[in-house]
C-alpha cells in the first residue's frame, strides 16, 4: 500500500504531520513517501505541480493532501499558481468522482449559522465530476469578439462540455452510493438554460432506470442554493458538474459551521484516490500549531475504506474522532464554553490515544 | 408613463393584481396595457413570449413582470418553454443590469434558517450582469466529441463569454450603488480556474480605479457561497456574472427566510426596466389566493424609482409596507404565532390603506 504524501501550503503540513502518525498507529504496513506540491513546489522547483511529485502520485495507490494556496502567490501567471498543482492532479490521474460529505457532528451543532433543529443530524453527501465541465473545456482564452454585444472588442471566453460518456460514470458512481444510504439522489443541472445540463439530466434520467430502487429528482441549480439554506435534511446524495458541485458543496459544508471537519476523497476508475480536508490552507493561522487536523484524519480515514480497502481500519479511525469529541475536546475552530481547547498536536495525539 | 403588464402563469395574476392596485392608489397617470407571457401565452397562442407581448414591453418604459413557469410545460421543447420568456425580454430588451436586494426584515428575523444575530439587519444588494455570459454565448448545442475523455461520444456543449465592455458597464452599474450605499462592493469570480473571469477580475479592478472612495474586494464564488451563509452581514453590494449571480443571489435570498418580500429590477442602458418579484410562479399554490403580494409591490416601488423617476412614491410604497408589517399582517409563507393572517387581497388591500 504505496501512499503520496503531499502536504502543500499554509496549514498543510501541520494537519498531515497529524494524519499520518494517526496512520502508522494502525496495525498496517504502509509505504509513504512525501513531495513537495503547491507553492512549497514552486518556491523550491518553479513549478506547482513538479514533474517528480506528479509521478509520485501517479504511481501510488493513494494521495494524502493537505492544502495549497498562499496570498503570496496572487500575483503569479495562473500556470504557475498553487491551485494548478491540484487540478494537474485531478486531470492527469483521472480523478473524476469527487465526494464530499456535509456532516454535522451531534456535538457541533452549535457552531453552524443555521438554526440547529435545521442543522443536527445532517448527512449529506455531494457527489461532484471533476475532470470535466467548464474547468478543462476547450478552446478558452482571450479574443477580439466577433459578434455578441460589443463586436470588436476583447473578449474572454471558456467552453462548458460534458460527454454522454462521462455523465454516466458519475451517474452509476452516485446512484451506487445512494443505494447505500438512504437511496435518495438530486441531480442539480441548469437544463433551463444549458445544453450541457440538458444531456447532463437526460443521461442521469437514463441511468436511472437501472436503479430502479434509488429515488431520483432533479433541481436547478439555483434552487439546490436555496434549498440547502431553507431545508439541507431533504437531501441524501446529491450529483452535480463540475462548476455547480464546487459552489454547492462549499456552501453544504459551510452550513455545518464545521468545515474543520470534513474530509473529502476524489477517486479514478481505478479506485485511486487523493484524499484532502474540504477545508484549506488557512496562510492566516499557519504555523501556529492551532489547526484542526480532524478533516485530514478523516480524509485518511476515506483513503483506507475507498482506495486501500481497510474498512475496519476506516471505521476506527471514524470511531476515534467521534471518541475525542466526546471527550470534549475541540481546536479553535470548533471550541465552545465547557469544552477544552487543545492544539493541532494535541488533538491528534488524543484521536492516536482513542485509537 | 406606459407600464406593459405581464402577470405570467401560476400566482402570477394574483401578485400582479396586488402590486397594480397599488399603484392605481398613487395620485400619478400611467397608462398601463396587459399582455400575456409564459405558459399562459403559449397556451393561447403557441409561444411564450408571442411578438405582441414583447412590441409591448419594448415601448413601454417598464414591465411589471409577474412569474412564469408550471410543471405542465416541463415536457416541452426548451425554446417553448415559459422562463424562454424572461430570457428573451432580458435578451431583446437589453436588460444587462439586475438588482436583487437581500433585505431581512426586523419583523421577520424569525423566519429565516440563520441564527437571529447573524440575519437581523441584513441588507445586502446582489448585482447580476444578465445579458452576457454562458446563459447566451454561442457556439452552443451537441456534437460529436473530437477531444477530451471520450472523443467519438456524443457531448454537448455551451459557451461563457464576456467582453471587457459587458464587464466595464455593469462594473459602473455596481460602483456607482455601492457609492449610494455603504461604499463596499464585492467582486465575485472564479479567476483561479476561468479565462472569462481572470478577465472579469482585471477589469473591475481596473473600473474600481475611478471610484477611490469604494473599498473593492475579490472573491471565489465557492468561498461567496460559504461566506453567505458563514457572515452574511460582511457583504454590501456584491456585483457578478449571469451564472453565479443567478445561484448567489437565490442563496442570499433564502437566507432572509422570507423570499416573499423581495423584489428585482432589470435595467437597460435607458433605464428602461423589468420588475418582478425574486420568488417564482408556485403553481402549488396558485389560485387559492394566499400567495404574498408583496415582494411584487416592492417591485412596483423600484420601477417607480429606477424607470418612472418617481423617488417619492416609491418611498411611500416601501413605507406602507413597512407599517402592514408592523400591524401584524402576514401571508401565510411569513406567518409566525402572534401575527394575524391574511389573504393576498387583504395584504394588497392593507398597502393601499397604509398609504
Ligand atoms: C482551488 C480550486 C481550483 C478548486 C476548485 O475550484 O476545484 C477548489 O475550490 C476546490 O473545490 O477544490
Ligand atoms: C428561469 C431562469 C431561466 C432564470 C435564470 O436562470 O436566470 C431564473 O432562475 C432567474 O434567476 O430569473
Amino acid at each position: 500500500m504505496k501512499i503520496a504524501v503531499l502536504p502543500g501550503d499554509g496549514i498543510g503540513t501541520e494537519i498531515v504531520a497529524e494524519a499520518v502518525k494517526v496512520l502508522n498507529t494502525l496495525d498496517l504496513k504502509f509505504e509513504m513517501e512525501t513531495a513537495l506540491v503547491g507553492g512549497a513546489a514552486y518556491d523550491a522547483y518553479g513549478h506547482p505541480l513538479p514533474e517528480a511529485t506528479l509521478k509520485l502520485a501517479m504511481d501510488s495507490d493513494a494521495v494524502l493532501f493537505g492544502a495549497v494556496g498562499d496570498w503570496k502567490y496572487d500575483k503569479l501567471d495562473r500556470p504557475l499558481r498553487p491551485e494548478q498543482a491540484i487540478l494537474g492532479l485531478r486531470k492527469n490521474m483521472g480523478l473524476f468522482a469527487n465526494f464530499r460529505p456535509a456532516i454535522c457532528y451531534e456535538q457541533l451543532v452549535g457552531a453552524s449559522s443555521l438554526k440547529p433543529e435545521l442543522i443536527a443530524g445532517l448527512d449529506i453527501l455531494i457527489i461532484r465530476e471533476l475532470t470535466g465541465d467548464i474547468y478543462f473545456g476547450q478552446p478558452r482564452g482571450r479574443r477580439v469578439a466577433t459578434d455578441g454585444h460589443f463586436p470588436g472588442a476583447e473578449e474572454a471566453f471558456d467552453t462548458m462540455r460534458y460527454s454522454k460518456p462521462e455523465i454516466e460514470r458519475i451517474a452509476h458512481v452516485a446512484f451506487q452510493a445512494a443505494r447505500k444510504r438512504n437511496k435518495r439522489l438530486t441531480s442539480v443541472d441548469k437544463a433551463n438554460v444549458l445544453e450541457t445540463f440538458q444531456l447532463w439530466k437526460d443521461v442521469v434520467t437514463e441511468v436511472g432506470q437501472q436503479y430502479p430502487d434509488v429515488a431520483l429528482d432533479h433541481m436547478y441549480v439555483d434552487n439546490a442554493a436555496m434549498q440547502l439554506v431553507k431545508e439541507p435534511k431533504r437531501f441524501d446524495v446529491v450529483v452535480t458538474g463540475n462548476m455547480f458541485g464546487d459552489i454547492l458543496s462549499d456552501e453544504a459544508s459551510m452550513l455545518t459551521g464545521s468545515i474543520g471537519m470534513l474530509p473529502s476523497a476524489s477517486l479514478n476508475t481505478k479506485n485511486q484516490g487523493l484524499y484532502e480536508p474540504s477545508h484549506g490552507s488557512a496562510p492566516d493561522i499557519a504555523g501556529k500549531g492551532i489547526a484542526n487536523p480532524l478533516a485530514t484524519i478523516l480524509s485518511a480515514a476515506m483513503m483506507l475504506r475507498f482506495s486501500l480497502n481497510q474498512e475496519e481500519a476506516a471505521q476506527r479511525i471514524e470511531a476515534a474522532v467521534q471518541k475525542v469529541l466526546a471527550q470534549g475536546l475541540r481546536t479553535g475552530d470548533i471550541y465552545s464554553e465547557g469544552t477544552t481547547k487543545v492544539s493541532t498536536r494535541e488533538m491528534g495525539d488524543a484521536v492516536v490515544k482513542a485509537l
